[in-house]
């Protein structure tokens, strides 16, 4: 059975290791698949987009452990979620807010079955103690009401939705970007569904943009444009230049969209 | 069957993970190994290298996912390439230079049939859509033919090559800096055979080495000399320091060296 | 059988991929495990207490190849370690000190014998030449004696061990910094079984901290405390704060604890 495992941990210190480690230790034939241990520290807004954006391409059924968890051993709860597509494990702090928003099915557990637990002495890294034993025990076939009882609802981050409004030339949206990569890349919060096969026009501080391309490489070199991502969203992006720098973008930063 | 991935992508952005869950929702008994995702962005040739000397050590079959891909959705082809030691899948950019050099036997394919391919909705992203894809229905057995026609070149990297003259003391040759690696070892393109076992002077700007050392611990700390490097080539090496910040190399300085 | 990697060989360059390349052309059924490759370039005292806290929360009998090894090709000795609870291969250079320290059945092996070399061209990469073919041997089946012959002792680095003396209010004691993780926290030497259930009042410079938090949940944001840590000794973290830069601390700064 597939376990993957997401965290803010890097891997220049001992704590992915460990996790890693627990899990064989309860189950010598976990397969393991390392999604990242480079998300942003802390950064859970980030994380719940690469959880929702990774994870669902997985085959029904597999493991996700996901750990960005400034809050370990405060009063947040540790979290089961069985989705149709997955099953999660990591802290109810909003990481999982797209996948439950995503899903058609799904059930909340509070993990609070210590026999499950790793051991008792630390307060302070729950991936060891609690998530990563989780994930193992469910690969081993144990049943997720046997970690703890069901909850009603969990922790949902306010993850900003693009506005409209009817224009002279068409519709109006105010949107903003939700997500930058490493290439520099602007992913803004215009799905798809909204952009596809439409005549649309994108505006980001004075800059202005006609006219999809279907491709980076029909950016003409060192130009922007903006295009249908890989990821779900309307993207503005460079040819052999980072949108970002040239923008001076940040998440956050407002983006209009008009529907020609 | 053991499938290699070796990308720029990183792993603090979703496309990394993506891809892997791509190729296990096709074949979950994949035995995904992740050689990199640090590659420098959009260096081709850096990959070139890393590819030709990383992946042909793997048993023979072994299928190699290699994508860096600038010019991703272009017209430049999505390629497969058979050789005797390992099929390798990846963007006809050059990135298989070396190992098309270095096989005695190869079939190069166009990969053409979107029967194998994710989807087709975006032209941004063919490593989830054509490149992984490929490598795990490979994996299950398909036959190369069956991806696309065969295609009689690939596009080829001009690399250099040293240059060499008889002098009166012996052979003088004219090299440069290949690859820089991350302890600051300054790779030539000086092969192993040229030197080994020859006495063997180096300059590399107003420096100038005599002698080989036979490792690292053998040069003298805070020093620089030259050795034959692990990846196959005479390398410039220090002791405790880095010959790339002590003599202030690149890429593509010019080295020479002379055979007494 | 699984063979954990950890070195200092980040993923940039090939090295970390050759190795795992020479395992599974020795063992096609290796379940190889990264723990990691981002250790601190060449710094034995951080990998062995990485390689001390990670490598024995694995299963007994797990295989451990461990390579930071700035010594590489000179007279230091290859080396395999067999204990309790698992195989550890790497240089004989201080990188088990606290393996060798914290295991009670011990044995060391001198890797001499070149039947299970990879080749013997090189002297600058052990890792690909002799520890990564011993351990992909190990996983084989062949036993520790095969490959060379037993060593009374090893090299073991001067770790440094709080001392104490009593003073009027209790027990005084002089430790250090020994660890600092990415998140900034900073790990002392003073064990959790010297602290735990005691009244402890740490100072760090003119710092001074009363009562052990509980998680770092409980620590006031944008504050420091101490903390029974997740790796066995107690820490100095911060709450949405580097405990590191706020108290400009590094490896060797001294920590007075004062238990009441």
């Amino acid at each position: 059975m597939v376990i993957t495992f997401s965290s803010d941990f890097g891997t220049a210190d001992p704590y992915t290791a460990i996790v890693k480690g627990v899990i064989l230790s309860i189950n010598p034939k976990a397969k393991i698949i390392d999604l990242s241990h480079e998300l942003t520290t802390h950064d859970i807004r980030r994380a719940a987009f690469f959880v929702a954006s990774a994870c669902p391409v997985y085959p029904v059924g597999t493991i996700h452990l996901c750990v960005v968890d400034p809050g370990v051993g405060s009063n947040r709860k540790p979290m089961l979620l069985v989705t149709e597509k997955g099953i999660y494990v990591g802290p109810d702090n909003g990481l999982f807010s797209l996948i439950w928003q995503n899903s058609k099915h799904k059930t909340a557990y509070w993990l609070k079955n210590s026999r499950y637990f790793f051991k008792d002495t630390s307060r302070t890294f729950d991936a060891r103690d609690v998530f990563g034993p989780t994930a193992a025990y469910l690969s081993l076939g144990v049943a997720p009401e046997e970690f703890g009882s069901v909850v009603r609802s969990i922790n949902l981050l306010r993850l900003p939705e693009p506005a409209g409004q009817a224009t002279r030339r068409g519709r109006h949206f105010n949107g903003e970007i939700i997500y930058i990569d490493r290439f520099g890349n602007l992913v803004t919060n215009f799905a798809y569904e909204m952009v596809q096969g439409k005549n649309a026009e994108v505006k980001l501080g004075s800059r202005k943009m006609k006219g999809l391309v279907p491709n980076y490489g029909s950016i003409p070199k060192g130009q922007i444009a903006h295009i249908l991502g890989s990821l779900g969203y309307l993207e503005i992006a460079g040819n052999a230049v980072s949108a970002q720098r040239l923008l001076k973008a940040k998440i956050g930063t407002k983006v209009d969209l008009e529907l020609l």
